[in-house]
């Protein structure tokens, strides 16, 4: 039994009763803790050709100009590694988002498979080569975005490894940028992710213009 | 008007037509680009005891054994630098999930308001004080992470910091977590962040068992 307390109508688990905690239930509680993540595939290939596909929900915005996106990678889990040793071999790989009709498919390449199988033809989705981009695309996604490599950061704390990439091409549908650059994630069915393993759809609430002090806050429509 | 060429029926923005854009089409886009976000208010204070509040979509999951939880800031820009300062001066903070009822005080955060006024107030959200920890989490929230300051890099590509923290505590209503760990954040409303400026609401589409290769994805009811 986990010690908790109550706080109002809350309970707490301390640092002490996380390090205490069965494997699984932490796995799962910590990776739910921080709220809905982003849910895309990152293909990359090796030298030879052979394609590689996982599923990641930690791709961030890291800044605009240049356009850089990051991800949190794991030396020494077997399915990333593929990924993570094809990133720094190449130079190059893809995300692509994941959308509400192929959830099953993406969290399949999360299975361990063997640096021989690709994940593209185990899990059914098919690689997609665009405008000579030397990592393959995944077809199925509706945004597609070729990164490159610039920078990684090894976190002392846990041995996970922050990868830094450039943007160098996004590929969208036709009219699903609107005219300030917002992109309609709802429209295009992108999903979220939850902890290790649920996928979900999003519906707005409300878009906000740019808050100023002792104004109120103005709604886009 | 930006070169675009069609690939089927997407089109496609280069790394040089990236660089070209307008800044806010380019700051609406790129931060739209990588998928949904994390909806969080940072919370801390300075060694007077002044408060502060500030809206983040970059809290990612970094690892579960220890507990760990990364955000991106900038130094340069006025609202997340009191946040930074605070927190590396201090050495603590609160990450305090906002729900749907709380998207406007929240996105409200994001002015750049002096120093010397507390978003707390300004934005009339409830700072709370529990169990001595020496930040203020935000009272409406319904999940509330107490987090101790454990690492920070400084991305060369753009002059971010990538803050990494340490769950101390963590608050939640309580029935709120499975059997497994699992939080069901759905039912909790926590919100999710596009681009700039839009909040979410999310609806789960599936929840996967761990996948093995060659056997089929089992759904968890």
């Amino acid at each position: 039994m986990l010690i908790y307390w109550v706080t109002r109508t809350m309970f707490c688990y301390s640092n002490s009763d996380i390090q205490k905690m069965e494997k699984v239930f932490r796995l799962n509680l910590i990776n739910c803790i921080g709220g809905f993540k982003s849910a895309n595939l990152i293909g990359t290939q090796n030298a030879s050709g052979q394609t590689n596909l996982a599923v990641f929900s930690s791709v961030t915005h890291i800044g605009s100009n240049p356009p850089l996106l990051g991800m949190i990678t794991r030396p020494t889990d077997e399915v990333p590694r593929h990924t993570y040793q094809n990133i720094k071999d190449s130079g190059y790989y893809t995300i692509n988002h994941i959308h509400s009709a192929i959830t099953d498919k993406a969290h399949a390449t999360s299975a361990k498979f063997d640096a021989s199988i690709s994940e593209f033809d185990a899990c059914k989705l098919t690689p997609e080569y665009i405008d000579d981009f030397p990592a393959p695309f995944v077809q199925e996604s509706r945004v597609k975005i070729g990164m490159r490599f610039k920078e990684e950061y090894h976190i002392k704390a846990n041995g996970t490894i922050h990868v830094i990439g450039e943007i160098m091409a996004i590929y969208l549908p036709d009219g699903s940028v609107a005219e300030d650059g917002w992109i309609n994630l709802n429209a295009l069915d992108t999903a979220t992710i939850s902890g290790l393993n649920a996928y979900h759809k999003a519906e707005q609430i409300q878009r906000y213009a740019y808050a100023r002090p002792q104004q109120p806050i103005q709604i886009i429509e």
